[in-house]
């Protein structure tokens, strides 16, 4: 997309430390006058959240694996409409936890729905939204979901399917992010000031110049 | 889709008449005992309602027109997954009130969003499960709207676009109605009776011999 903005992404499985990332990023560009703003998906918007909550309903529903793709595809394209597009048209960094990745590690890998299918409704729920760089926070899976327990978090329907299935969908966001040189892999095993580093170092080398030197 | 069942679907704008004959339809089947099923889209489905209850807010509400898409087409892969197929696979006629031609109609032609898109995303939600026939019920958006009214319904979110909107709509499905012998145009501004004895005239001709064999 040519826009002035540039579109970062979050991803991994939950208990990476996504959402802590994303503040401490938050609080790094604040500091350096970097106009940017976070949000999250599903959600952001009013029928984003309708959509999360039916999505995250109590582990066991069942809810087939392309009616869940399509719900969440429903929430990205009201994601991209009401808040990411006019971000990047403003000229903002735009840091979103989850985008396309999830759905092809997920819903892809996960659920074991067609790759390039996800592909091409992602497409058509994005328009031409991409993202400039994909931070992909990898942990075991064992890890992950220690820190989840740790922060009283339940889990929902979609990651409540168990470590097996979360093992494929780590999996998955490594092959993903081994053949795009536009994603990258975090390691996210390390403490959160370390992680937070890491993630500071490879934004700060991907951040066009002109970022920096908005300041007012 | 090789199934035992009959797939029949009622399409039309509001007003048109589409729930009633469903409910003649039924009564006609079940007293020559032919085993048959009524679900309409969006809902049907315990996730479909929910996303019904999204879709059809207040007029005016702002919905992205990819959202609105991607919203029914998970309600219609739930509603296929948990209603049509079983009912198919057991031999039935599924009579479904909308189907892929609201979609075209609506979402296509009147939100302007790409056909060809369209036909693909409701493919992915839809599997191999295609209608072996469908009916337009036809009548003039004036005709329908004034119905509505007598019956004291509000009009819904979508509905609520107003009459050069729906106009549209009815072209379109007219011109879809024309190219496909899968789907025939049934003139809906006539009397109920009328309107039923030409539905069950087409159903009847359509419907397997099969089916009128099977009583008790």
């Amino acid at each position: 997309m040519s826009s002035r903005g540039f579109f970062l992404v979050l991803e991994g499985i939950e208990g990476a430390g996504k959402t802590t990332q994303a503040r401490l990023l938050s609080r790094w560009m604040a500091e350096r006058r970097i106009a940017h703003c976070i949000g999250r998906e599903p959600g952001g918007t009013r029928v984003g959240e309708a959509i999360r909550d039916i999505l995250l309903d109590a582990p066991g529903t069942e809810i087939p694996a392309e009616t869940e793709l399509l719900l969440l595809l429903a929430a990205r394209a009201a994601f991209v409409h009401d808040v990411v597009r006019p971000a990047l048209m403003r000229g903002d960094v735009m840091i979103a936890d989850r985008f396309e990745l999830s759905s092809l590690a997920y819903q892809g890998c996960g659920r074991g729905l067609d790759p390039d299918a996800v592909r091409a409704l992602n497409a058509f729920a994005t328009g031409a939204v991409r993202p400039d760089l994909t931070l992909v926070l990898d942990l075991p899976v064992a890890a992950g979901l220690a820190r989840q327990n740790r922060a009283g978090k339940a889990r929902d329907r979609i990651e409540g399917e168990g470590e097996v299935w979360l093992e494929r969908v780590r999996e998955a966001y490594r092959t993903l992010a081994d053949g795009d040189d536009r994603v990258r892999l975090i390691d996210a095993s390390a403490s959160e000031a370390d992680v937070g580093r890491a993630i500071r170092k490879t934004v700060e080398d991907a951040l066009p110049e002109s970022f920096f030197r908005r300041r007012g």
